[in-house]
C-alpha cells in the first residue's frame, strides 16, 4: 500500500463529501456562510474523518454509512479551531498560513460561525437517525450520537483548562487531563465511531480505544516538537510559539529528548495493535507512523 | 386558573430540574462549570422551557416525558445570551441587573462557557433517545431532535442577522427575517417540541405553530416598545438602549403606536387559537397575554 497515495484518496473523499454541506443560497446570513466555508475548507489534514473512515472500513466496505459521522467529526474540529483562534481565546491571526477567521471575516462572524458549525454537526446527525435502515442500524447510530456529545463536551473543556493554565506551570496530571481532552478525546471518538458504526465487537472496541489514546497523546506530543524545531514555512506557525506564550507543555515538563522517546513509543504501541489485525489495518498502521514523522 | 401561581409552579418544576443537570465536580474545569451555572441559574423568566411543558400539556398529562427537550431548549436559550453580550457581538456589561458571563468570569471562558451549554443541549437529547420506551416514542423524539438542530440553525442565522445589520436601515423583509430567526424558530420550536412529543394531530401541529409564531413576534415587539418606554430598574436594560445604538426595530420602522397595534392583534389572534382548545389551553391563552402586558 501506498500510503500518501490512500491517504490522498481519502482526503479526496472527504473534501468531495463536505462541499455537500456548503451552503451557497442568496440568504442574508450568505456571510456567515461564507465564513464557515472559509473555515470548513481551508484543507486541513482531514485526519479525523479519515480516522472514522479507516476504522470503518477494518469491518465493512460500505464507508458511506459512517461518512455523516465522519463530516460531523470535521465540522466540530472546525468549530474548535475558529473559537480557539478567537481574541478572546489564542488571539492567533493565522493558521496553516492562512488569515484566522475572525481575521478574514469580524469576531461576531467567528464566533457565530463556530456556533454554527457546531450545531451544523448535529444537524447531520438527526438527519442521520432520521434516515436510519432498520432498528439495529438506529440503535448503533444513537450509542455514536451519544458518544459525539460526550467528547465534545471533553473537547470544550480541554480547550478552558488550556487557557485557564496558561503561562502557569501546572502539575504534569493537569498537563495530561488537558491533552487527553483537548485533542484526545476527539481522536479517540473518531475511532470509536468508526467501530461502533461497523458493529465491531467489545473487544476490538477496547483495542482500538487504546490505538486511538495513543495515536491522540503522541499527535499532541508531536505538535509540542514541532513548535520546538519545525519549519516555519512548513507548519504555518512561529517557532517558539509555544515557549513565548509561556505554555506548560510536554517539552517544558520533560524535555525534548524524553517527548521524542514517549513519541516513539506510543507510536510503536498504537501499530502494534494496527499490526494485530493484519493487512486490513496497513493504513492505521501507517497513519500512526505519519502522525510521528509528520513535518506539520 | 391564577396565571400568576400558574407560572410561578412551572417555573419552580424548570428550576429543579435544571438544577440537576449543574456540575459540581472538583474538576479542572471547575469554573468553567460555575460559569455555566451563573448563566443557567440567573433566573430568567424559564418561558420557552414552559411553553414545551404548558403546550403537551394540552394533550398529555405526563410531562416528565417531555422534559428533556424542555431543559435542552433553556440550555440553548443560555448559550445564546451568553454568546450575544460578547464584547464581539453586542458588548453587553448587564443583564437583568447582573453582570454578563464575561463581565463576571472573561472572555475566553464565557465563549467556552456558551458552547458548553450548546453541546450539554444535544447531550442531554442524546440521553433521552437512549432512554427511548419503545419504537413510537423513538420516532418522536428522533422528529423532536431534527426539528430542535434545524432551529438552532436559525437562532444563530438571526443572531448573525442582527449583527450584520446593526446601525443599518434595512428593509423590512429583512427585519421580519431576523425577528423569525432570531427570537421567533426558538419559541416556534418550543411549541412543537411540546405538540410532537405529544404525539399531536398535524392539524394541531400546524394551528399551534401559528400561535407560536404570533406570541414570538408579539414578544420581539414588546421588546422592541420596553426598550422604548420599559422602566429601567425593571427591565435592567437602559432605556433607549435600542436607539443608541442605531439598531433597526419594529418601533424605527413603523413607530410605537404602530407596533402597539400590531401587538395586539397577533395577541388577540394567538389568545383565539388557544380559546380553540378550551380550558386546557387557560395557561397559553393568559402566556399570550403575559407576553403582551409584561413589563420586563
Amino acid at each position: 500500500m501506498d500510503f500518501k497515495e490512500e491517504l490522498k484518496k481519502y482526503q479526496n473523499i472527504v473534501e468531495k463529501e463536505l462541499e455537500k454541506y456548503i451552503r451557497k443560497d442568496a440568504c442574508p446570513e450568505r456571510i456567515l456562510n461564507e465564513s464557515v466555508e472559509y473555515s470548513l475548507m481551508a484543507g486541513g489534514k482531514r485526519l479525523r474523518p479519515i480516522l472514522v473512515l479507516a476504522t470503518y472500513s477494518l469491518f465493512k466496505k460500505d464507508i458511506e454509512k459512517c461518512m455523516p459521522f465522519a463530516m460531523a467529526v470535521e465540522m466540530v474540529h472546525n468549530f474548535s479551531l475558529i473559537h480557539d483562534d478567537l481574541p478572546g481565546i489564542d488571539n492567533d491571526d493565522f493558521r496553516h498560513g492562512k488569515l484566522t477567521n475572525h481575521k478574514k471575516f469580524n469576531e461576531a462572524t467567528a464566533i457565530l460561525a463556530g456556533d454554527s458549525l457546531l450545531n451544523q454537526a448535529y444537524i447531520v446527525i438527526s438527519e442521520t437517525l432520521l434516515n436510519a435502515e432498520n432498528k439495529y442500524d438506529l440503535e448503533l447510530k444513537i450509542k455514536a450520537f451519544n458518544e459525539f456529545s460526550l467528547a465534545i463536551d471533553r473537547l470544550i473543556a480541554g480547550e478552558y483548562v488550556d487557557t485557564e493554565f496558561e503561562g502557569k506551570d501546572v502539575s504534569l496530571e493537569y498537563l495530561e487531563y488537558n491533552y487527553n481532552n483537548k485533542t484526545g478525546a476527539l481522536i479517540k471518538l473518531c475511532v470509536r465511531l468508526g467501530a461502533i458504526l461497523a458493529s465491531a465487537q467489545n473487544e476490538d472496541l477496547e483495542k482500538l480505544t487504546k490505538y486511538a489514546e495513543k495515536i491522540g497523546l503522541a499527535f499532541q506530543i508531536k505538535d509540542d516538537i514541532l513548535s520546538v524545531e519545525g519549519d516555519e514555512l512548513i507548519t504555518g506557525k512561529p517557532v517558539g510559539n509555544d515557549e513565548a506564550k509561556g505554555k506548560c507543555t510536554y517539552i517544558s515538563k520533560y524535555g525534548l529528548e524524553e517527548a521524542k522517546r514517549t513519541l516513539k513509543e506510543l507510536i510503536d504501541e498504537s501499530v502494534s495493535i494496527a499490526e494485530s489485525y493484519g493487512e486490513n489495518a496497513e493504513f492505521l498502521k501507517q497513519l500512526a507512523l505519519y502522525i510521528m514523522n509528520r513535518n506539520k
